[in-house]
């Protein structure tokens, strides 16, 4: 993308102009871009390149709408650092022309005695829904929603409805999809701008409204509200209460971020890393870190621990024959990442939609075809490697290669069945995954692997 | 939500119905549905449990415009089957009022001579465009691309604008951003919906378009598009050829699939899986599951046969104190499970733009800090426990303690620093998670493990 090259280039230009003092030039530039997106990604490394004081002269010197936009772009603790920086008139000038999602999100992150005083300055009615607002519990679709949508009456005709939507346009999130109330604030109808305009100008609202909506609940969980945009493709949908009343709407462009954090909860959660996902790598502190990694390290050590009873078991017969512990690495590994291999996949699947639980006969029997053709393919390659290369007779390298086979079918088979077998008892699949899949393989190999050489080596 | 539970009650009655012989029953719900997604949901379900003759038969009794509709939303195996089970003449007349990005998705699955017969009932023209879109390259912008955008004139006013858009809403993907040509059919503007409403009546286009845009290059990648996506918010985004062409427009609805294309293929990179993300798990043969999962089980079991070779090298002092075999999965298991927790959150940062590659001093200094404090609380974790509950001696406890804290601090600073080098080095940093990761880790743990027993235990 062409425009992608100049903004780096507008960036190291802004930053070396905001070092040298010349905030006005830099400001030009800004003004120039003109997009709130870009600058506020250029005043993110402002801060970080030449400082957070060079950062708020530079936003102080922007056009005022242009600064608001900028402003609602920029990451959390950005926000904070320009607020802390500026005067309380400022403040409230900036937040009283954030759109209300926006406005939410900042005071929620606000000390408290902040917040308080932009409470007393705003009215009665207003601070009631607000409160409501900074109620929501985390990640459910009452923080994800904002209550300026455009609200249609369902004897409106066409042509009033489009007069209303032009007058309201600016205070609204969005006016592509409008919504009919009932007098009891309850949802009856959606309509999309389309469909209004389409249609004669005495058409009634109620004609050509749609009733039967998808709505999401207030309290439902933000992975439910993606599906929900996923499978329709809707760019709105509608928020409601236990009651069905009309709450707020949610529009696409606040969807994207959800969906971006639940696959990187998944994601962290497959390689043993709890929940650290709220926070971005870099500004998590060491101790969250250490207490997001650590409860999975020492489950798994205690796992690690019976495969080290299971050798100790096995102790009179590896003296015997010590060379069998140069392989115990190869077919522990190669257990482990065959089995995190198929966990993976149908952890995946079932994330997607692609693979359900009354699916688990049929992954039974595919994970149990393809392993079995890989383990022989790694079999065979183990058998003639040791024979031929490390020359260590055939009853070893038949020791190996069976084992392999063995633990390469047992690892696909239980890696493919546990994230099922987790979804069936509502636990998350993804704590399925790789840790969770190679300290079972781990037990298992040592387990056949030793077992096998007992009986094929006759010891 | 309501409407699902619902949704699976209705599902459970169709496939009932059908079974039963009862179409024109099953019909009469699915037309209540009313939801072509929904309905589609159904349909498929239909072809799993009952059918696919009982499914043809439902859809061919659905009214024209909904099973058009519902088809559109149909997986391409359930596309294919019907389109194999009704009339030439039926699928013409499906096929002709598909959506044309709906109607080239199809076309490329079909068998080539159906697809010439299409072809040869198609005016000149259309063919040419059509043969254009099917020769995209899969997974650049033109394979999500529709031409059926809205087209307008600079020098139109803003009420000739709207009456325009009323004409041509119906074969426009969406109507809620307009697109601004020259003569050269180069795009020189953009106009939002919204903007045209709000406008007054007289004013001209070029004066209320936006001319600041941001395009995308019909070959570039479609990561790169749904970057522009997430990070713009826009609802639609112009594709421009070479010379800056409009030839088409991409709309979000086409972008969730891309974004979970995107981190599936990914997550199965991170497990040693290649390239199998195009087709579904279930959907993908044995042979293809062989091919996709083999190269990287291939290439770690090499590594492994080197740790092997650093384990042969110690026999003389393992045959001494054999009781270190069976702390090696404990010292290995964890080693990479620590490094594989680094390695995913660097990975999963870059890829959702947390982490650039300048940042790897910072990246570097937090793993010191948090591998030295986890090392330290897992080594005296595991000096008591060998020495308290394995009575196996001081000095033995301190040997597994003291690897211990090393291979932890190795694995962690290992798996944080190669996807960042990888990434450097433009090769995906996803290929640098566990199972690579583990295979390193494995290596240093044997030769530390057993390099400080030497050493403490003097053999």
């Amino acid at each position: 993308m062409e425009t992608e090259k100049t903004l780096l280039e507008y960036q190291d230009e802004v930053i070396k102009l905001m070092i040298d003092n010349k905030c006005i030039l830099a400001r030009d530039i800004l003004v120039e871009i003109n997009n709130a997106v870009d600058v506020a990604e250029i005043l993110e490394d402002v801060i970080q390149e030449a400082g957070i004081k060079e950062a708020v002269l530079l936003f102080r010197s922007l056009p005022k709408e242009l600064s608001v936009e900028v402003f609602s772009f920029l990451p959390v603790e950005d926000q904070l650092a320009i607020i802390n920086a500026i005067t309380e008139k400022e403040i409230t000038s900036i937040l009283e022309q954030l759109a209300f999602d926006d406005f939410i999100d900042v005071l929620e992150e606000l000390p408290a005695n902040l917040v308080d005083k932009i409470l007393e300055k705003t009215p009665k009615e207003k601070r009631h829904e607000i409160n409501t607002f900074l109620n929501y519990p985390d990640g459910v679709a009452g923080t994800l929603m904002t209550p300026e949508y455009i609200s249609l009456r369902k004897d409106m005709t066409a042509s009033e409805a489009l007069e209303y939507i032009k007058k309201e346009a600016y205070d609204s999130e969005t006016i592509y999809t409008c919504y009919v109330k009932d007098k009891g604030r309850k949802l009856v109808g959606i309509i999309s701008l389309r469909a209004l305009l389409v249609a004669k100008d005495e058409e009634v609202v109620e004609n050509i409204m749609q009733e039967d909506y998808i709505a999401v609940n207030v309290h439902q969980d933000q992975e439910e509200v993606s599906e929900v945009f996923k499978k329709y493709g809707y760019l709105a949908v509608p928020v409601v209460d236990n009651e069905g009343r009309l709450v707020g709407i949610i529009t696409v462009d606040d969807i994207f971020e959800v969906i971006e954090m639940e696959a990187t909860e998944d994601i962290e959660r497959m390689a043993g890393v709890l929940d650290s996902s709220k926070l971005e790598y870099l500004d998590a502190s060491v101790w969250t870190h250490f207490k997001s990694r650590l409860p999975w390290l020492i489950f798994l050590m205690v796992s690690y621990m019976f495969t080290g009873l299971i050798i100790n078991h096995f102790e009179d017969m590896l003296s015997k024959v010590l060379v069998l512990v140069s392989y115990m690495p190869l077919l522990m590994g190669t257990g482990g990442n065959s089995g995190s291999q198929a966990a993976t996949l149908v952890i995946r699947g079932i994330a997607t939609g692609d693979i359900e639980t009354r699916d688990a006969m049929k992954v039974l029997w595919k994970e149990l075809r393809i392993s079995i053709t890989i383990g022989i393919v790694l079999s065979g390659f183990n058998f003639l490697k040791v024979l031929l290369i490390d020359h260590r007779g055939f009853l070893i390298a038949l020791t190996i290669a069976v084992s392999m086979l063995c633990i390469v079918t047992f690892a696909k088979v239980v890696g493919s069945m546990l994230p099922l077998i987790a979804k069936k008892v509502k636990i998350d699949p993804a704590l399925m995954a790789n840790p969770m899949i190679a300290s079972i393989t781990d037990m298992f190999s040592v387990v056949t692997y030793f077992a096998l050489a007992t009986l094929i080596l006759g010891l």
